[in-house]
């Protein structure tokens, strides 16, 4: 009995196992019902997209690369002016700035107020119109889920990227949730524009969908940004200098050389693998679950990622 | 426009702005909407309540102190349980094995498999009968969420807690969500007990309601969870044993000396101030938001505490 007591107290999530086997294409057992992790390794090569290099940003901090897909069909100008900001090399050399538990991470300029230290802008924009939402399109991929929301009249995915629609609204936008990525505003609708940008470590935090624009979403190296020390002043704001945890660099991956990139799948959100894992977390199998909820909310649909160089996450 | 950059930049969130600021009898500002601050610092004291000791436990970490408040009207034997697990110094130099990013912080018996080395129980027990509902009862104070909920017909706080219920069903429950305290198990609806704890430290996991008994939630000390660094292993369990974070003891806070007490109140759930900030997080208040929301889910909704000797958390 002791010999097994270990795995007795582990509490097993299949879906979370599931991240962390090889992805690949295993046979499927015929005739019963498939756990995430079957049907994820079940998948087709063709349900996999690569990341766009033009589409994605490596954040380089001391402990290593984060890598941030950008979502051009909902913020067009912001996806543009980040990637014109780290192509001037705007960010290199800054700083996270604010680490605010269950909240966000948030980097910038810490010299912003200082009319002589501050980082000066060439080509980007300092600032943009807001995108907090876009018109309704149905032409745009939607996969929904099925079980409703509290804030929005439907949800689910598109591109990759957790997605609210209003259609009375004439509305879509992206929607906060873990991993999300964003560019800070003051006040005015259109005082951002990505010089300050901003990540959910936390639960997410509804309310502010349709309030600031999202641009993107962290696909790897989440726990680099959510494991960071909180920071002590309002609001988490580091309150020393030393304090604050260095920006390397920001790059455009098609500005990488291929051999210095990091080579990650996107499982799509239209395939039908996707379809079938949202009825496996809806109705979750195994040994451990006694009671299955039948439903799922955004927040907990995760969309797989798999490196072929690294353990997968979702 | 440079001496203001940064306050340009700093996307603020009133809510968690009054989560740093001193409580205290401020004057309500008559005829105009109240932000949560203004509410939570025009709050009557006897809307606050104190802490019960005998009902309180004090983790400790190198880094401080992380206070949990039980819940014994939901998981009575669990609460018992785990105060005598505590008594018996049980939990005395284990330590963290798990932390999987997103999901939960575990401690534990690191040796638990090994029948030599393991740690024995003298009067508490090692395993316990589920506690992961309760009957109905119309007579527990419950203040109820106006939204709606992806999973449950009817949540809401009780006595601290968030709750769900189905009236239907003839049950309640605690429902998971950022800080709340659970026993992990095996497959065996009876095989947890409380010698193995996680704390939740991300996106509400509720699809876990039901599965496994929650016993109670952290009321300060969250981020020095939060911010543990992320186990390389399946489902985030530490590798290796330098990595494992020890567990210096844990106390009832009734066995702890009056002067070495932490003196927090939380927030009365059935005052007619929480029901006022309930409203105040549906419809958001100040110049920064420009949409609001009208709605709020059981995971945005946080029970404020506060503590004499340090700013408050939420």
């Amino acid at each position: 009995m002791q010999t097994k007591k270990r795995l007795v107290f582990v509490f097993t999530v299949f879906w979370l196992a599931a991240a962390a086997m090889p992805a690949q294409n295993a046979p499927v057992p015929a005739g019963k019902a498939l756990t995430a992790a079957e049907i994820l390794a079940a998948a087709r090569a063709d349900e996999w997209r690569p990341l766009d290099p033009e589409n994605t940003l490596y954040l380089e901090l001391a402990g290593g690369r984060v890598v941030i897909e950008l979502a051009p069909v909902f913020a067009p100008q912001h996806a543009a002016n980040v990637k014109a900001l780290a192509r001037e090399k705007y960010y290199d050399g800054l700083a996270i700035i604010r680490v605010q538990d269950n909240y966000v991470v948030q980097w910038g300029d810490p010299e912003d107020e200082n009319p002589v230290k501050a980082r000066s802008i060439r080509k980007a924009r300092p600032t943009l119109p807001a995108e907090f939402e876009r018109p309704f399109d149905e032409s745009i991929p939607f996969t929904p889920l099925p079980d409703g929301d509290v804030y929005a009249s439907e949800v689910g995915f598109s591109g990759g990227f957790p997605v609210a629609r209003d259609r009375k609204a004439g509305k879509m936008w992206l929607a906060h949730g873990y991993g999300m990525v964003g560019a800070a505003r003051g006040n005015a609708s259109d005082s951002g524009g990505g010089t300050q940008l901003y990540v959910v470590i936390g639960q997410a935090p509804r309310h502010l969908d349709r309030n600031i624009t999202l641009l993107g979403r962290v696909v790897q190296g989440m726990e680099m940004l959510s494991s960071l020390p909180r920071g002590g002043g309002a609001m988490g704001f580091y309150e020393k200098p030393e304090q604050m945890i260095p920006v390397r660099s920001i790059r455009v991956a098609a500005d990488v050389p291929p051999a210095e990139r990091t080579e990650l799948e996107v499982l799509r959100t239209d395939s039908e693998t996707f379809g079938r894992l949202i009825e496996a977390r809806r109705n979750r199998r195994g040994d451990w679950f006694l009671f299955s909820a039948g439903r799922i909310d955004l927040g907990n649909m995760t969309v797989p990622v798999r490196d072929k160089n690294r353990a997968p996450e979702t």
